[in-house]
């Protein structure tokens, strides 16, 4: 399976937030849907930092206010 | 491997625009940075329009003007 960990980045750490993600999808402006292989889903509030597929890593980063 | 296939939406169809994506990222506020597992990289004006990981797909599309 190709999925991926989702992270959020919180004040310098990676949270891992989901893991086994397939769906990544944009929300309005600046909120991201994210569902899982078995359908879960989260909403997270800020931007994609960076993808590393290979190292299955989605990276989100909260935007500053 | 679980890289994935970009594609850009245009015209209402899916154009493959790089095969074998490792690394996205966004390169200021309207463009990304993508690269493949053999290190080639391009810059996409516009946005993610979502992506479906277990597919190995990562969809742009163009912002509206």
């Amino acid at each position: 399976m190709c999925e991926a960990n989702a992270y959020l980045i919180k004040e310098g750490s990676e949270i891992l937030i989901m893991e086994s993600v397939d769906i990544v999808e944009p929300e309005g402006s600046d909120t991201w849907r994210i569902v899982d292989i078995f359908g879960d889903q989260k909403y997270i509030k800020g931007r994609i930092k960076g993808m590393n597929l290979v190292d299955h890593k989605i990276i989100f980063e909260v935007l500053p206010d």
